[in-house]
């Protein structure tokens, strides 16, 4: 077999879809991925707790693999990670937060031990035979965000990871100059943030937030309850800052801000002065007017922070007249609904709610159109891939690339799985591999698939009722028993439920032994759903009580 | 027993809450409704296809009550009509669109026969005993919407049903002299909408929304499909205009579509010349160019027509290159996901996708800030009640009025079944009444209650594993069966089953008998959460085979 010499680009998660980010570049005999990310489930998928890609590209070309880069310590990114190694044994190239997110996760599933980590910063250069990668800061709602560079011999293919051009930060600096010397270099393949494509302009900057989350907190006169993503440290430190300068101390709860606080302490991130973070349970000590307290529930997550103040379930928490929630936030649309009962909730408890509509105290992460086509006129691609978003904004991606020259025989909008072959002189599409969506349930991966969920939605729409009968060599004994659950209110007892079971023996007198499970289980649907509109799940079972 | 000489306003649905609106106005030995909507269940109410008012309040009181008056023919404002006159048969008021829905819903519940209906306009003057009962006609989504004022011996007590201030409309205008001068008979109580007192200033014109229909359909060459709420005929007839005006045959889908344009066009809200309307099976005739095709399914709704032609199904519509699809709707927050999953879906199969965020070809129903100011100047009530909104809505509304110089103490946010007390020197709560929400399943009204919800819960997270054991005398004498539903992708066949099974009947033989069932469900739902991590119902069920 002669080696390959092209490049392939096979998307394994994020295209058409904002989740389970995972992107394989690979050239000759190495292949490297790009970030191992999670999706959340929507509604319709009852009980699947994540998302992840199909790997079983990587682990059938297992030796091929040799590294994992990671863009940054988001979910969609990292979440799959432990589920990745668990299958496959690669070395993980992350930066400072996310690494130490990583490290926090891999410890959890107790493959910490085993796992081959690399730091990395914006210097470094990791070589693995005939491939070499580098990287770009960029600015994200995350510190250490980073752009990857891919050199192959046929030119060079860059991830963006996440970005969006902050041009005043709250942390360090997305790096414009080595970000123009790639596009200088030449950039063959371009794989682009899709996000924001439909959002028109230029995002906010972190630092004027920062400047209206102080104006805020500055007009309070009570206690301030701050909801945010805890991922979003920078943001954190703006609010403690905030805090500080008008003499208030900072509790924070939950558990993804306490391991978000621990590591940005750690990594410098976050700076305070002593004596400034207090623990919830000492909140009692302080006036309301002196107290900020940090919180995760920001999406109205139901067993968050939160949520549980709200609920008037929280430990430490209580709301009092004249407290202010401040949501440094936006809902993503799915959350809308649960975000709403818990300000409902909160207002109904005598706070103030001030959020996102009501000043500017929350920006994205993602760039606008004016910020995608700035990366597109640095790093001036000679192909582009728009990654990291629904088909729409992978459309809309494609408009703005247009608009910037790129020709549109060079852009590829791929589906997950479909391999992109890429020369100095053409790319085309060049078949697929495995790319099913891959479902974690509690301990199980991907032992819950289509079918399994088609039940659970029939049970959660109607439940079920197991018709028991009973036979003797070949005869049915006895009457027919009935079991049912999330079917009816009064289930065994009712006169519902003895007509059920009178049909039920009337049918078998009828229909023999022959095919008299299905044909049982057909008869009492189509009874059940005349009588009462329902569907629930009808089983029927014919045990066999011969005596041995 | 004296007469009660004050006025009674109970809210049984409406307050806290979008849907099932529902208010209760008496005086004396009358009692008068305010419209009988229903509500749409969120994800968590599995399996519910509605919620309505507890209405025993009504039932209790049926001697009482004089007459159903409904502001407009929206869902949260007729739905529960059949519900209710099942339990109870009262006179129904309705305007003319509102009346041709309901004769159908009752038709369809085989309740139009008993039923007493009657047609009214703004002229009418019902007098129900020591009541009269008059409207004045206000602008809204939809045709025939009327605001309602219930005339008592302490003073008149005024419900907006819901509405904008559309000074351009596209069909009747609101009467504005009329509404003036109800204000200046004296207004003793207001319960006024509530949905948009977050949005700040005045709502956008139906003429406006039209003109920008018609740019938007002059600008396209191939066919156009538009999806908007059926009910909202004034658009219809807007978007038939812009057709007719391009050259545009018309064709619609959707049964509630063809309901509405049925009804519009014999109310005369919709006119459009001979020839406009073709039938879809006929669209193969007609170049793309020339047509439009009305749809419903703007929601995202799963089985409407929209969602059908994005998936490919619909008999006569399939999508071509060159379709532009036109929302002129907003999804509401609840919806966002599924309409977005429609628009990705269709401009994968090649369509265009416009809708309210690229042009205004959209606008509320529900007035904004200074529509709601215009209503509380107009009508100077002494004492306000905000209905239709959620909590935070309903205290925006608050704010509102307290600018338009309410006074506080004559605000009263009111809970679902509370009771206000009113006469013309004070007003203040005095009680409550059932007000629970009722679950309406198929055919089934009120039984489905909060554990059946819980189990179905369980059931859509985890799914059911059933254990049979089988005895004879006091003896367990065989081995246990196993059922299972949405738990675990193998089933009866799978090694785990097997384990369970074996684990099963060691813990018969550890405790016989005695609690078996419960002991058994709850050791193996232990080991199941500590193997899998999921929560399964199970149920165990000892069945005696001691022959007779």
């Amino acid at each position: 077999m002669t080696k390959e010499k092209n490049v392939k680009i096979i998307p394994l998660g994020g295209m058409g879809e904002i989740g389970k980010n995972m992107y394989v570049v690979e050239y000759g005999g190495e292949i490297v991925i790009v970030d191992a990310g999670v999706k959340f489930p929507d509604e319709e998928l009852r009980g699947v707790d994540y998302i992840i890609p199909d790997y079983s590209y990587l682990v059938k070309n297992a030796g091929r693999v040799k590294g994992l880069f990671i863009t940054h310590g988001h979910e969609d990114h990292i979440g799959g990670v432990p589920f990745l190694l668990k299958q496959l044994n690669v070395p993980v190239y992350a930066g400072g937060l996310a690494m130490g997110f990583i490290r926090n996760k891999l410890e959890e599933h107790g493959l910490l031990r085993e796992a081959e980590l690399h730091d990395i910063t914006e210097d470094s250069l990791i070589e693995l035979g005939e491939l070499q990668v580098s990287f770009f800061r960029t600015t994200h709602s995350i510190p250490d965000s980073f752009g990857v560079v891919i050199h192959t011999p046929q030119g060079n293919v860059v991830h963006t990871g996440d970005f969006k051009f902050d041009l005043t930060p709250a942390g360090p600096e997305q790096d414009l100059s080595k970000i123009a010397k790639v596009g200088q270099d030449g950039v063959l393949c371009l794989l682009s943030d899709s996000t924001n494509s439909e959002i028109p302009g230029f995002s906010v900057s972190e630092k004027k937030i920062g400047q209206n989350i102080l104006n805020v907190v500055r007009k309070q006169s009570g206690r301030i309850i701050v909801a945010l993503f805890a991922s979003n440290v920078f943001r954190l430190q703006q609010v403690i800052q905030a805090s500080v300068a008008c003499g208030r101390k900072v509790a924070y709860t939950g558990r993804s801000m306490e391991r978000a606080i621990g590591i940005g302490l750690e990594l410098g991130y976050i700076d305070a002065p002593k004596g400034t973070f207090i623990d919830p349970n000492e909140i009692s000590a302080y006036k309301n007017s002196e107290l900020t307290i940090l919180c995760t529930g920001s999406q109205g997550e139901p067993f968050a922070a939160l949520s549980r103040i709200a609920e008037g379930k929280h430990r430490h928490i209580h709301i009092e007249e004249g407290d202010t929630i401040i949501f440094s936030s936006s809902p993503i649309p799915g959350n809308v609904l649960s975000v709403n009962r818990i300000v409902n909730k909160l207002m109904k408890a005598g706070a103030d709610v001030i959020d996102n509509k009501l000043y500017d105290i929350h920006t994205s992460g993602h760039g606008g159109q004016e910020e995608l086509k700035l990366m597109l006129k640095l790093l001036k691609p000679k192909f582009l891939v728009p990654i990291h978003g629904e088909y729409r904004m992978q459309k809309m991606h494609q408009t703005l690339a247009l608009d910037c020259f790129v020709p549109e025989e060079n852009i590829f909008i791929l589906d997950n799985g479909q391999v992109l072959n890429v020369s100095k002189e053409k790319a085309y599409q060049a078949g697929r591999v495995p790319a099913r969506s891959v479902y974690v349930d509690g301990h199980g991966i991907g032992d819950v698939g289509t079918s399994l969920l088609g039940e659970r939605k029939q049970l959660a729409d109607s439940g079920i009722l197991s018709i028991l009968l009973f036979k003797e060599g070949e005869e049915i004994i006895r009457k027919p028993q009935i079991i049912s659950r999330g079917f009816v209110y009064l289930r065994e007892s009712s006169s519902f439920m003895g007509e059920i079971e009178t049909r039920a023996a009337a049918l078998v007198d009828q229909h023999p032994a022959d095919d008299i499970e299905r044909k049982l289980s057909s008869a009492i649907s189509d009874f059940i759903y005349k009588k009462l509109k329902r569907s629930p799940i009808v089983v029927t079972k014919v045990i066999d009580v011969t005596r041995g």
